[in-house]
């Protein structure tokens, strides 16, 4: 390996330790209900790669960088951010993984939810999750050093709201919503628009919504905010592209989730719409427009890495 | 009528008024996707008796003329609170009516959302409900004359904090997860302590958020608060006792939604634990203790004859 990708390997596993000592505190096992908390620990703990967190952590950290501020700084203001998005992650799989959605009973290589607990508590899971992922937002950063009380509020309420579309109606939940619609065949089948729109909703928004929270919280101006933004967006793309060639390609063993269901579901999908090697040059177009918002605005750190990783594996 | 409770009723159509025509900007029926805000606004529109608003806004103007206020500064403080309570107390009755928790198929004397949407996009609904409500709190009020900036933001964010907590895992979500494995019978039947205890969280915590996040919107101070506080609490646990007589006593027609249910479901009630006589004395010393709470701290507006309205009229 050259010296940049250990350097980012290492980030990479210093950060996904960091996130997950964060969540520890965030759903702690001694709370009350006890089996309540427990079974929102049994889906948030299940070995996730921490995307949106580290998009957050990553975008807080090259706003810092660039504005001359430092990493340990960033970190601080986004951390929060990164715990809660992770939160709400999590419990759009819990929800997702429903008889009443995609059905699905295996999520990263273990038991979705609903098996292990029935489907009532696991709606409830998701619901708690969601709405600690607002208590927590609502809670912290105190206090950062070298920020404004009056300044850190306002960037605070406006992480809130910006993650709070991306996860809501017209976001993740009306991307869900448009994809079960088409599944169900409820609906017309889902043209290159229509795929488009879906996942920029579903997957999409809180893509963006990671990195975007995380350069506020770092005090991205407009320049700066609108180049990750535009980075996001494609990172985003790239990703849902790959998932959608993994589903085709992978075995349930490597995924850890059941493999071929959307196909076999009749769900559209790039590979489906533009086959196999065109779908994997799309994903490479997006990375590429990704670096250049990057570059246009002097931001880098660890937020090229982080792209090409998303691409790499999936998450 | 007397002129206070011609004044009061007076009052109550007004607020409603101004409750809903706030609630149809928040969830208007022209955003994208138009089939997942329609269906938000079939359960939002259900003709409820909007408690929780209520609450928010007559514990604002009480707080503001304890303190030489005007009443409609509180209203412009507390209306954003007051809007996403009942966001998130429809989505928590549209969560609770699914097939894999009460399964009822009538709430408020209309087919409850699974049974006109579907499971999928019932669960979908109540979770855009939810994120809504953050959403909205997260954008508004943005400036309220005679409040400063910082000072409105401090604010917001603690209003944010009360009402995710009373919704999170330890408050509603926590209380419902609690039923649901009662009724089940996963776990042992709930006595006395454990019903008290699944009920402050299932319906109190949000009754005690909403009084207490529309004081606290309106600048209440910890004394002014805990007063609230407790009046909202003891107003909480009449409610429920009164909800499970009427449970044993109503008709559906009547109550607008399948009555018995919680019998026949086996769950524990009031009347069940203490008959219906003690039951009716204890809603009506619960009362009592909350028009004290508010005497004791100066406290009047609206909040008394509201107090009385929720063991009088079902909500």
């Amino acid at each position: 390996m050259s010296g940049a990708r250990v350097h980012f390997e290492t980030w990479l596993d210093a950060q996904r330790r960091a996130v997950d000592e964060a969540l520890e505190a965030v759903v702690p096992a001694h709370r009350e209900p006890a089996f309540v908390w427990e079974a929102m620990r049994y889906s948030l703990f299940a070995g996730g790669k921490r995307l949106r967190p580290l998009l957050a952590l990553a975008a807080a950290e090259a706003v810092a960088e660039r504005r001359g501020g430092a990493a340990a700084q960033a970190h601080a203001l986004a951390m929060p951010c990164a715990c809660a998005l992770e939160l709400i992650h999590t419990y759009s799989l819990v929800h997702d993984d429903l008889p009443a959605m995609d059905n699905d009973v295996l999520r990263r290589g273990r038991p979705t939810a609903h098996v292990v607990y029935g489907e009532g508590l696991a709606i409830l899971v998701g619901d708690a999750l969601l709405t600690e992922a607002f208590a927590h937002l609502a809670a912290e950063p105190r206090t950062v050093d070298g920020v404004d009380d009056a300044e850190l509020a306002r960037r605070r309420i406006a992480a809130i709201r910006l993650i709070a579309d991306a996860a809501g109606p017209s976001g993740m939940v009306g991307g869900q919503a448009i994809d079960l619609r088409a599944a169900g065949g409820n609906a017309a089948p889902l043209n290159a628009d229509g795929l488009r729109d879906m996942h920029a909703r579903k997957t999409g928004a809180l893509i963006r919504a990671a990195a975007l929270s995380g350069a506020s919280m770092a005090g991205a101006d407009g320049a700066l905010g609108s180049a990750i933004d535009e980075y996001a967006f494609h990172v985003g793309l790239a990703f849902q592209i790959v998932d959608d060639i993994l589903d085709v390609e992978g075995a349930s063993a490597d995924l850890g989730k059941t493999a071929g269901k959307d196909v076999a579901a009749g769900k559209p999908t790039y590979p489906a719409l533009y086959g196999l090697d065109a779908s994997r040059r799309l994903a490479a177009e997006c990375i590429d427009r990704s670096l250049a918002a990057l570059e246009g605005a002097g931001l880098a750190g660890h937020l090229p890495a982080l792209a090409g990783w998303v691409v790499g594996r999936h998450s």
